[in-house]
């Protein structure tokens, strides 16, 4: 019988981040949270890390994940947009780790193939899926279904990796 | 009579992290320590921010400044560099907020001004200045000299932000 595990997936942002959480056992996957985390827009940027911060925590410590996993980020924009997103994704990345949780990367055409079928799919389509993938999902906006997506992505991922290795 | 204040200026940098505390009262300043944190070039990346993060919590333990300063990243490299250099500078900014710090940013050619007079230094007149600055300071490399040129620029705005406001 397969072990469940539960899963919490992040699209990293500093204005928007979101967040889903999912439990994943063998082939069968459950829909549990997902939300938007939004730092104030305005005051020191080491204050809104710590906002990001904070919401990424208190996420983690109500539903108690335990993996993680982050889209890798594509960086087709310009030097500044990446350097404000790298601000972000340090700490999306740096604060389930503080907790002893291993944080899987996979790239954003990698998540969107586990979901939709191909590397090259609209948000839109990620949003279909993801209500057909986890039929209880209720989601407001693309950041937390992107979320999940990468959650999903995780899950497939993870199976994976346990079937290549003989127990 | 002026009141202390004791800072902590860091250089952001994955592989690399510089810091330096010094104390300024009025017009003097006062070297307390500088080091280099070096979290493992190898491992998942999140876990390597953790170790960043903990290596700079580890500092406010010990010297317990009471204001940071962080040097404003220049983003001429490529968008990839900028996006792993802005996933350290994250943790960097966002570690002394947490504890309530206030962490001001520094643009680079304003660091140097502070220390050698013109925005366009070198590397190694920002290590003299320091010395001279700074007598009692010892260091190893420009990592750490750096961080202590990022304290004194914060040292000198600062006190000319109270000038202008009338008690």
């Amino acid at each position: 019988m397969a072990e469940t595990v539960r899963i919490i997936g992040i699209d990293p942002g500093l204005r928007r981040c979101g967040w889903g959480i999912i439990e994943s056992n063998g082939n069968r996957l459950s829909f549990i949270a997902c939300g938007t985390i939004t730092p104030p827009v305005e005051g020191l940027l080491a204050d809104r890390l710590v906002a990001l911060h904070r919401g990424i925590a208190a996420v983690l410590d109500e539903y108690a994940p335990e993996e993680a996993a982050v889209e890798e980020t594509f960086v087709s924009a310009g030097a500044r947009s990446a350097l404000q997103l790298g601000q972000a994704r340090g700490v999306v990345l740096m604060t389930p780790a503080l907790r002893g949780l291993p944080v899987g990367e996979y790239a954003a055409n990698l998540v969107k193939k586990s979901v939709v079928g191909t590397g090259h799919a609209e948000k839109a389509q990620i949003q279909v899926m993801i209500k057909i993938l986890l039929p209880a999902a209720t989601f407001k906006g693309a950041d937390a279904a992107d979320a999940l997506a990468i959650a999903v992505c995780h899950a497939h991922h993870r199976a994976i990796r346990k079937l290549s290795v003989p127990a």
